[in-house]
């Protein structure tokens, strides 16, 4: 406890992998910190620096580590939770939010600032062309933490709506049939020439991009680090001679 | 036309604003491009750079500018076109590759690549805290290139849905109302207490935020540079002592 001082937490978006992803403001905030929190292999993304002490925690203890990270920063240290992707989006800025809301009153006081991060979805979106060109939105189908019933529902209604999709945590170990019975409920609200794309590790050296239409689109071709995109029925396919097609989802919709 | 050199477009998206946003690979394409294209104002954000070319267009010559850029780079050149935000949320991305699509079968054989950014919920949701914290949508409220009746329909399933949603494009001047009437909508849907964030400029120096209750939220709350954030049922408002409230939606939803 180091009196005087004033401690800090920032919640700081690594993108979705290599380091050409990463904001400078981002670069700064983990220059600056005393001590780096966060799931271990996104703090093994970034370069060991002396001084800097690291604080790995396994990636189901979301609220836990957020409670160890602002623990930390009460004391007065500049403290950096460290996130994939961007913190506001199925990651760490809600779950450090929450353990404010419920955690000790003095943790209110504390200076706390989210750095955003380029998301799964707008890398995995970049390599194929502009699937998200249109309304689009943002789906993680994890039952974790609301019931599968929801994620049915909310499927449904994006597919009426006329929405392009992004598919967050779309399988696990506990759940690998959940996807093919969200690939059914989209078949029976949209044509199967829907183009879906798998995208696995986008912006890692292991990157792997797959284009299907939804008709061939099953729970298989997803492992847990693969972001899917699901046009609309608006998105088109640019074939392009010896080069990957393009996907894209055009600014015009509807009969203007 | 320099015969045998390949030409090559890179979309390149330059985030919200200022400098701290812009990811090493955007300063990297920027920096090797010989020519580039894009609106003035986003122009006017890249330090000019002896060699290169500038081609400033205005807002709504989007498909004129994708062909311009396209036509250029088809001459053997190296050219950025330059997009505020992602370059696949509501910006140029699409635009280019429509062109792709409707122009000249050269066009297919050049390389496009596409650099995302920073997009605006996302610099607006980390300033407040983290009200994209689960499931959402994006919906460009302009009817330019979509019916009005479509947008309204979107509105009304995305409450139904309980996404959070963000609002790009909300106002012009030529429908200056049509953000209240959308406010209008989600007030028969939602609770009056659900969370409205009206994001201006978010990220540049004259950055402006503003939190009312739905039931508050007034269409001349926003202009054409603000970025609306709607919460859900679940959306929740941390108080804090002496500081702005934070805004979250919890990572769970629904009886779980």
């Amino acid at each position: 406890m180091s009196g005087g001082k004033s401690g800090k937490l920032t919640v700081v978006g690594l993108g979705p992998g290599e380091a050409r992803f990463l904001t400078p403001e981002a670069s700064a905030a983990l220059n600056e910190a005393e001590a780096l929190y966060g799931y271990e292999p996104y703090l093994d993304r970034v370069p060991a620096r002396a001084g800097q002490t690291r604080h790995a925690s396994d990636n189901r203890e979301e609220l836990a580590r957020a409670g160890a990270a602002l623990a930390h920063a009460a004391g007065g240290a500049q403290v950096a939770m460290v996130s994939g992707g961007d913190p506001g989006v199925f990651a760490m800025a809600a779950a450090v939010i929450e353990a404010i809301e419920t955690g000790p009153e003095e943790w209110r006081a504390l200076e706390l600032v989210v750095v955003p991060g380029i998301t799964a979805m707008l890398a995995v979106a970049a390599r194929c062309g502009a699937p998200l060109g249109h309304d689009f939105c943002a789906i993680s189908l994890s039952d974790n933490l609301k019931p599968w019933e929801l994620i049915e529902k909310r499927l449904r209604l994006a597919a009426q709506a006329g929405f392009a999709m992004a598919f967050y945590n779309p399988v696990s170990k506990a759940r690998p049939h959940q996807l093919e019975t969200a690939f059914d409920i989209l078949r029976e609200e949209l044509p199967g020439s829907v183009p879906v794309i798998f995208g696995r590790a986008v912006g890692r050296p292991d990157e792997r991009l797959r284009l299907v239409p939804l008709a061939n689109a099953h729970g298989h071709m997803a492992d847990m680090a693969t972001c899917i995109l699901v046009g609309s029925v608006e998105t088109r396919i640019v074939e392009r001679p010896g080069l990957p097609s393009l996907v894209y989802t055009p600014r015009r919709a509807g009969d203007v």
